[in-house]
């Protein structure tokens, strides 16, 4: 299959989890709006962070989709293992925000949502890894070392969620700090990249 | 009419039903979450299994217009009956998260829910013999020898969408259980073939 | 501007409008389910019908957007008229469907109803006139003689919306029937088409 | 990274932002559905109005796609922000209908409303100013002078937005009106564009 399809569908589906978020945001009513909405700032920040991670990992799923000249059935399943993690996100995200409102259960909130970006993460690797395993029979030109940079790259991110979860322990509004942390990390690392895969655009 | 405009359009419906899955899982607040979560397991069960299979008639679908060279206004209105059914398909995932919590009525949610999948099947059906009776006039180059053997791997879901039906009525939540095996079943098949058409990433 | 983008974007619209749909549909909890999803009858069969109008309008929207060469910024306002209403069918999809099931103020739900789809059939004529008076300039390729064909078909549906509007005040749910019909007609004629314009696919 | 999927992602986003504002339409219930309307119009004229101020700037953010030759780092992390501002209109579309039908509080509804323009007006801005200060580097082919001229007509709308601001604390329904003018000043300007960038319909 080409990867044409492949890309439009998960853009699609990108574009759409990143889009629903706001959905989670309640809409105050009535009186003392100014208070109402200083007391959902969880949720205004609980959205703000799961954007820009959503919105990094579309732009790093990008860049690994564009390495490919062709797809085969275990690229799809595993890209739809990502995407089900992708589209899970809107359901954490909105726990947080809860908890950190009511003050109940936070603990736990934290740890959900740490544990579903963990998922994420897991499975962005797996997806990269079935990749770079076959790079021959996908099409991919990428060199072993190009594979172990890019890779050493990610796998910055895995101590870092375990810290996260440690620290839904202690302060579970830290978590939603240290998430925009990682996203900042791998955009700017995404920034220093030589980008030698940028070509004039095609269509 | 050229077959892009439609692949896109059915993808952006894929995408968009299988985000939507998210929507329907309730947000617990308050205290004792992770007894919530755990009285929530129909919500995700019903969740992850609508997920896959979704995802994977997305992936078959896909493989049924990639022969396809052009579209008749015959195929457009089939294949808006096929979406008809993968939309819907939120509803009855709800439906039965909702009655497998609460206990109430299991067994007409389950049928409900297997229902909604077998038309689903007989919608693909109708669109899969359509198009491999005009073979010639919407440009399928596949031999009689392969549309025999992928309508014989389509027709396994047949029976067991009866069993699911009849499951219904001893174990409501086994129904769910069956159709994640018959995800897997159309998985497993589709990694085997042999992806003839699969060609480097055009475009 | 090229037609691609406006195709990729109205397509999404198109999506999303009648996936959103489902969401207006109630899931019944509790007991006696089965009186439940009788008792929801008018929102499955709006649902039905509002699928298929959206659906259709946009095959015939497709139709029409093939045979532009470029588009203007005219077509790009007047194709944004056009989603405007698309985009709005969900809410007096819902709002009729929940008054004919409390029996209360049926006949105005069903005049909103009918209004939204008159809105719709305006704003697609007037897109149709906009790109028939410009056809030079838009790259259209069609003669006196189609266009004529054409709008003479468009323009069934005007009596038929009149008739409807008449209906609503008799018997507000046969203003579902009526449109389902209508949709009928809209298939069935374009079924017919020479579709001359069937093109191997491209891409 | 070619601009093919950065386009797609962003139809994508604002295609179900755009579709998303009829969710935050109430359906009303039950008897006196005529005055019940009649109580909504803030919902159905704030719905309107963003509408028409997304689908706008949606023209808009193509005609500044179209000059990129090319997308580095920074068009992608400057697009999302661009994108994050579009999400979120839904949310404050639905604070000042609320608020306006209330009575209560709506200056400072309107306050939020008027910021959140501002923040896409702003975020556009940056993006822009960004396109147009690595020209070379993105392949964009445009004049100083075109720069400058397009430039020229963004600005028009920073100070509308401090008027939009001022207003707000006078008559926070007449900020609707204005952000509605603003939609049509730039509909209007777009339209007596030469539009020499437009080319026949390639693919």
């Amino acid at each position: 299959m080409t990867t044409n399809r492949l890309e439009a569908f998960s853009d699609g589906v990108f574009a759409i989890a990143i889009t629903l978020l706001v959905l989670e945001l309640n809409v105050p009513a009535g009186d003392h709006l100014w208070q109402q909405l200083k007391d959902e700032w969880p949720s205004f920040a609980a959205f703000f962070v799961s954007f820009w991670v959503i919105g990094i990992i579309w732009v790093n799923h990008h860049g690994v989709l564009d390495h490919l000249g062709r797809a085969d059935r275990g690229v799809l399943y595993l890209n739809l293992l990502l995407l089900l993690t992708v589209i899970f996100i809107p359901f954490p995200t909105a726990l947080l925000a809860e908890h950190l409102k009511s003050g109940e259960d936070e603990t736990l909130a934290a740890v959900v949502y740490s544990g579903a970006f963990v998922a994420m993460s897991v499975a962005y690797g797996i997806l990269w890894t079935y990749i770079t395993h076959r790079r021959e029979r996908l099409g991919v030109r990428l060199t072993d070392d190009e594979v172990r940079r890019i890779s050493r790259r990610f796998m910055v991110g895995n101590p870092v969620y375990v810290i996260q979860l440690i620290v839904a322990f202690v302060s579970p509004a830290l978590v939603l700090v240290i998430n925009a942390a990682l996203a900042v990390y791998y955009m700017v690392v995404g920034m220093q990249e030589p980008e030698a895969d940028t070509e004039p655009g095609d269509q």
